[in-house]
């Protein structure tokens, strides 16, 4: 018997929900994990990672301790379409996935609190590793023993995220470290207000609202100069009034653009739009995932 | 033929929601305005106010020019149960009424979205008089031209708001000097994720997510020191469970409780629990409003 588990990939950092509000698309990595009967076996990614510093393997282990899972080994085959830091939570679907695993093997695996907690324990933010679990667009609150409160936003129109996702990579590391460490009050402010704006516009579909609900002054001005035509690529965007709204996803290079479902021609029109701003990077339309993980017995 | 407007108090700064959420409750000022052949006559209110520094009335003259009313003289009759400088939006009555009063003349009093932004630009902030101009609950983006964008709450659950009014004021240019110009980013991130949680709360009607959500870290940690007994009477409200959450109104010192409208010896449960902390405060249960202001012509 192994465990196969299936997380979607998410795009955080929701314009001003920076460390607060994420969500799910239908992108996803896929983990079976099989107890044997001796060591570590990590099949499906490139070597540098097949080892125990592996982030799934970490996180199955750390899981497992926690519930009492006593194992002598374990084999992770791992596959998916999600790409590598490129600000798209391919590490919390590794996290998610080795959490999930370890419950599974105790037939915990719907105990989706406290995986979230753990989870986001272990990824230190709760933006990507919510959505993951619970699927859909959420919001979360972190106190200070990482507790987490989230709540699932039930949106009200059917849109399309358009991601434009670079060739270059950018490390979380390094997008982390050019964020200051205090903020203007008005700042502050005005990323409470669009957030605001942007959740009760999401919910109310209340289109209009999104472009300006979808601004940040958080971490947007300081990542973008670390991305290759970031403000042209947002400006353009900002014109195009189909566009509702287009953010950072996470911690970057990636930027997500959110379209109506009925704007089926949105994709062509963008790529025209930004032309050689984008030369060479993937552009990819996708759904929101509703569902989050999914655990299943093989 | 007069006009008569009549506008609901409001509480702002909802938590974390500083400068930004706000509600209108069930308690009002009323104005009337008739044009007369010759200067100015202001009725009703304390004789230091009847002049042409009069807030209701320098609203009413700016939103004559904009509009174009030409007037030789008005008379304003003010009456009402707002208290003065107590963190319910009584200027912002005077400033909303004054508007309306000379779009009235106009045939203009629905012109509500333009009404906002020029009360807006005389307030200085969105977060009383759009309650006091749509009802209801609401949160509002300012941009730096004074153009607002609000958006009111669909409210699910019927709630009551407790407002315990102390018998000494706060002014609000004193409660704005004490703010820090800049946060740290941790606690601009907390107040982004409690307002989420609470927008998301009051619509989607959770309200075991109200109580987190009407944390703030921007304003209260430092007015509630200008306050006599604000940090144990917050921490009595915490402690009841059938308190969904808690906040200073407004610039303050009015403290704010949100109940549920079948606890209906909540108010009781309230004043025993908090005992000699509010000797002397005025205590009244107060509704939603959800009209906003109301023009009539007499």
């Amino acid at each position: 018997m192994y465990v196969k588990v299936r997380v979607p990939a998410t795009s955080a950092n929701l314009g001003p929900g920076f460390d607060v509000a994420g969500l799910a698309v239908t992108l996803y990595n896929t983990f079976t994990f099989e107890l044997i009967d001796e060591g570590l076996e990590i099949l499906g990614c490139p070597e540098q990672f097949a080892n125990r510093d592996n982030m799934t393997f970490q996180a199955f282990d750390e899981a497992a301790k926690k519930i009492g899972l006593d194992y002598k080994g374990v084999r992770i085959v791992t596959s998916g379409d999600v790409p590598y830091t490129r600000g798209l939570g391919s590490s919390s679907t590794c996290i998610v996935a080795g959490i999930v695993g370890a419950y599974a093997f105790k037939d915990r695996y719907e105990e989706r609190r406290e995986i979230l907690n753990l989870a986001t324990k272990i990824e230190g933010h709760p933006d990507n590793v919510a959505p993951a679990i619970f699927g859909g667009m959420t919001v979360s609150v972190m106190e200070d023993d990482y507790q987490v409160t989230t709540l699932s936003l039930p949106v009200k129109h059917d849109y399309r995220f358009v991601a434009l996702i670079p060739p270059f990579t950018l490390s979380t590391k390094k997008a982390r470290a050019v964020l200051p460490d205090t903020l203007d009050r008005k700042d502050a402010i005005a990323n409470v207000s669009h957030l605001a704006l942007m959740v009760a516009s999401i919910i109310n579909g209340y289109d209009h609202g999104l472009k300006l609900g979808f601004k940040d002054r958080f971490h947007q001005p300081y990542r973008g100069k670390l991305i290759k035509n970031f403000f042209p690529i947002m400006e353009t965007l900002e014109k195009d009034e189909r566009v509702l709204g287009a953010y950072l996803s996470g911690a970057g290079p990636t930027i997500m653009a959110l379209i109506r479902a009925d704007d089926t021609k949105g994709v062509v029109r963008i790529k025209e739009e930004l032309g050689d701003l984008i030369e060479g990077w993937r552009v990819e339309k996708l759904e929101l995932d509703t569902r989050g993980y999914t655990c299943d017995f093989l």
